[in-house]
């Protein structure tokens, strides 16, 4: 009746797992995971072949998967993000089957659906005891929320837990919970501490990502969101995390408490909570140690699953009361269409993850980028890849000027009125042009290496590989 | 979009709750709950006919219910437990269609495999915020967990809270999650705090419930279990209870620290949590005050579902974690199987709540139990009503003697060598019977009021009306 076996080998045989199946992997452990890697090896020394893996997200630590893709023991890839190492692979045209790209939202309604069906789901557990709850708050590899892992608890056929701190019954707290865990192994290792989270996440020096934070900061002042029970997310970019450097000020100055701080979450959420500037966190995914911390030790700082974070089927998600969102975006075109899937070449280089959720959810979703980047402008007639579509997005910020959506001319007034230089998007990538010149197109023209499937379930888009 | 209705009428209206469906209710509220009875008036208010009440417990403060029964807006009923007011009526006939009464564990169980549908549950929540994220810790009704009304929550088409405690979103904690939320309605009042946990529960000063539960104690101690790790259930009845003021010296003296905890849980438990008994308790239900404030403010506290407590299709369950429980019995044969659904007379006055699912899952279930209770014996030639079977029982002990379930032979052994007074089941029958005399026969005999569904879904007992 025990679930503890005894050797990750031993785990594979028990799960039932066969040529053909699908297997998952949650991303907590980011650049330090070791789990996937030897789920993989241990399947090709099985003899297994034809594996999908259903991944939140794939860094670059996992680029031995490429040997397992030319072997054939992994022939199908869904995930919601892509590192760089990995993505040019993918976009060189080394798996046959298109990649399936979802959103972090999306995945958990694709699942909850069965329109995924995972046969063994394999996770990463820096605590567990030997019934299978578990949490990753604690132990040497801790990296704070599961949030992630959840639903492919919750829904794949087996589940498996690997861990490297076997804890005394019954473990809490338990994001993961015995009621959905078949087997438990312990392992010497699941990962490298130093890649699974940055000591500490870093505010952008630059003075060009210092000038764009702080215009969207101000953009939030005149937005009409900021008052109390403002609620708010951005990444862990520099220029991100940079805008809650220009937004303490103002929230300060106006009196204004937030009522939650969404998503990834870094130190700089943190400081806002103990601050006093936002009543409480909901934390899907920690990006610095200080946030694992926090997760650990402060009530007020909850662990939410990838479902609750944003997942369009549920009936109702965090990411439908967010008032402002912060995002990211390697190319915006003139319809307000963004892509950060790919880089400037149309190669593969990420992923929406939240992206196209927190955009379609939030009250005002606002796209920070500078105006060129390397030379080449960041706005363009169209996209190479549509991760989030223009009717998702409300404003871009450069360090020029403000473009709103004309969607939103309310908004567009109001930042006017605030004194916030504010330009049609056809002007700022008319500036951008003047000082890069006119790029040119370049369209990878190759087969379809990649579909994105938007959080309804539609193929947004195809990209293609840079190989025709 | 919003979730938040006007009233309890709109709220009914906008789940499109008809005529024939099933409607659920949790029963933390216990008899303080004004919910159900609130629910039910609105839906005969509103002409719906033909529901079935689908209950984790029903308490006496549930007494209207007959009269909808009588109307015709209450056709069926299931659940778990049914208090003597009520199962009188069952008894005597006033529902047409059988009761089904499942256990903790098969309720959850049943929902989750779809063979019960839930069309609409109806949550009262001490606690909650407009998209539903609910809790059983704060507000003037405050109950502690919700662990019952989880399975509903998840599983239900559609769900509504019924709370008196609106809070800003996002509430923490929120065992009830806005993923599964469709409506949320604010009331004057969901119950009455004095119903809802007694102000203490109180251990028995009766000598003979002493005298049973130092038995009790004595027979933990010479089980074999009571070493590092030990875990325990037992009731909140005045014998159970006081099983614990003579556990605790023991367990100082072997210098036994115990992992957890379980069920419902009571200040007694809460004490020996703090004094470091054990090392964390899982709380489906709080029977008290201190419980309530101890699963708000101790994190070693857990709250745990209906599922995680004791479901037998959960992949594992708290229960099958569980060394020991203490139960209690109305009747037992000498087969070991037990009666807690019925009264002597066959009058439905109880039902299994946890009790067939603990004692299926601890190592040693034991009943305590008085060898007589008003000139009536506890062991019997055979139960009225099967609620626990035999072969899942493995001790009970009685203020006269301690008798050991064949199957258990080393048990026996141990217990003798411990200068246990041990005897056979059918000697502590006959000492019952020596001074009681042996009673006259009462089994009921007219239609069938009520079947009883094991764990394994087995319907292992019939109970009949007591008017031919």
């Amino acid at each position: 009746m025990s679930k503890l076996v005894h050797s990750l080998a031993d785990a594979i045989r028990a799960s039932g797992l066969q040529s053909g199946m699908t297997i998952s992997f949650h991303h907590h452990l980011r650049n330090g995971d070791a789990v996937l890697n030897m789920v993989l090896a241990e399947a090709a020394r099985q003899g297994l072949r034809d594996l999908t893996v259903q991944a939140s997200s794939l860094f670059d630590v996992h680029l031995p998967l490429l040997d397992h893709i030319r072997s054939g023991v992994v022939t199908g890839i869904e995930t919601n993000y892509m590192a760089a190492g990995i993505g040019r692979a993918i976009s060189e045209g080394v798996l046959q089957k298109p990649v399936v790209f979802r959103s972090h939202g999306g995945r958990p309604a694709a699942i909850e659906s069965g329109r995924v069906v995972i046969d063994v789901a394999f996770i990463a557990a820096p605590a567990s005891d030997a019934q299978g709850n578990a949490n990753g708050v604690l132990g040497s590899a801790a990296c704070g929320s599961l949030g992630y892992a959840i639903p492919d608890a919750k829904y794949a056929k087996k589940v498996v837990i690997i861990t490297d701190h076997l804890m005394p019954y019954p473990l809490t707290p338990h994001p993961i919970e015995e009621t959905d865990v078949d087997l438990v192994v312990q392992v010497d290792s699941i990962g490298d501490p130093k890649g699974i989270v940055s000591g500490t996440t870093r505010i952008t020096r630059d003075p060009v990502g210092l000038t764009i934070a702080r215009y969207a900061a101000q953009v939030i002042e005149h937005s009409g969101l900021l008052k109390p029970g403002f609620s708010f997310q951005t990444g862990a970019g520099g220029a991100s995390l940079a805008v809650t450097q220009y937004l303490k000020p103002i929230m300060k100055r106006l009196g204004v408490t937030g009522s939650f701080g969404l998503g990834g979450i870094t130190g700089y959420l943190v400081d806002m909570l103990e601050e006093g500037y936002f009543e409480s966190l909901l934390d899907v995914q920690c990006f610095d140690l200080r946030a694992v911390q926090s997760i650990r030790d402060n009530p007020r700082h909850q662990e939410v699953s990838a479902t609750r974070y944003a997942s369009p089927s549920a009936k109702s998600a965090a990411v439908n009361s967010l008032d402002v969102v912060v995002l990211g975006a390697t190319e915006i075109d003139t319809g307000f269409n963004v892509n950060v899937h790919t880089d400037s070449n149309g190669v593969i280089m990420g992923g929406s993850g939240g992206h196209s959720d927190t955009a379609a959810g939030a009250k005002l979703s606002m796209i920070v980028a500078p105006l060129f980047r390397a030379r080449l402008p960041i706005v363009v007639d169209k996209v190479l890849c549509v991760t989030t579509p223009g009717d998702t997005v409300d404003v871009l910020v450069t360090q020029r000027g403000v473009a709103v959506n004309p969607a939103r001319p309310e908004l567009r007034d109001s930042l006017k009125q605030g004194g916030l230089p504010v330009f049609d998007i056809e002007e700022l990538k008319n500036m951008a042009e003047r000082v890069t010149g006119k790029p040119a197109l370049v369209r990878p023209q190759g087969r379809v290496v990649a579909e994105v499937e938007f959080r309804d379930q539609r193929i947004i888009d195809r990209i293609h590989s840079i190989n025709s």
